[in-house]
């Protein structure tokens, strides 16, 4: 269901214009208008959800088979080098709008001076690991 | 099937012991031995893919819905007040194990040292925009 007050309803229902580039009953996907590279674009749901929490199964289930079949799609017609799929959940985790989407990032081999989805890894002791794995197996 | 040769092969499928958290026929999902914050597990399919390009859409269908499930039980457990799902395809996108998984990152309001999952965006055109959507749509 849209959530009338939900900007990213809109644009995936149509009701604002958006650079669609793919829809179907349950998504559009659309080019971010801030692109991190050439052809950023975003895999949005029609119906609100805030976030991953939040999206129903059946929705869930699609969304990756898409993000497969549009990272083919880009990287044939834009000639990437490489593909970020990413999806944040949480103002502390870098989401900005608070409808579920999953960012589909082409890479090239020249874009070194975008941000990297690396990380500084920690060191943590094997006895804090497998506290770690206690608490959630 | 597995690739003999495959390291991550070798740990979805036990033949090489992990802080293994979860297990179904389809994946395994294990801690990071290096990881980005306290939680970061990994989901791996016991099947070999090198990248989403080459994942079965049965397993992409069940990966995101694994990934919720996942998000849920470790929000709940960690404590955590956010969550990143990173994907990554390509040396240049920073995968560095070429067998499909995809990043589980809890996070918390004290990890800000932690490289965020934002990027600087650009500013293309509305012509260069348009050519995009005109090679995508």
């Amino acid at each position: 269901m849209k959530d009338d007050n939900c900007i990213f309803c809109k644009l995936a229902n149509g009701d604002i214009p958006t650079r669609s580039i793919y829809e179907d009953e349950t998504f559009r996907v659309f080019l971010d208008a801030a692109p991190a590279t050439k052809g950023h674009a975003l895999i949005v749901p029609k119906d609100h959800a805030a976030n991953l929490y939040e999206l129903p199964d059946e929705t869930a289930g699609k969304a990756l088979i898409l993000a497969k079949k549009m990272a083919a799609h880009m990287t044939e017609k834009l000639g990437c080098d490489g593909f970020n799929v990413v999806q944040n959940n949480g103002e502390i985790a870098g989401q900005t709008v608070f409808h579920f989407h999953m960012h589909l990032i082409p890479r090239y081999k020249d874009d070194a001076n975008m941000n990297r989805f690396v990380w500084n890894p920690t060191s943590p002791s094997d006895e804090e690991l497998d506290a770690v794995q206690g608490l959630l197996k």
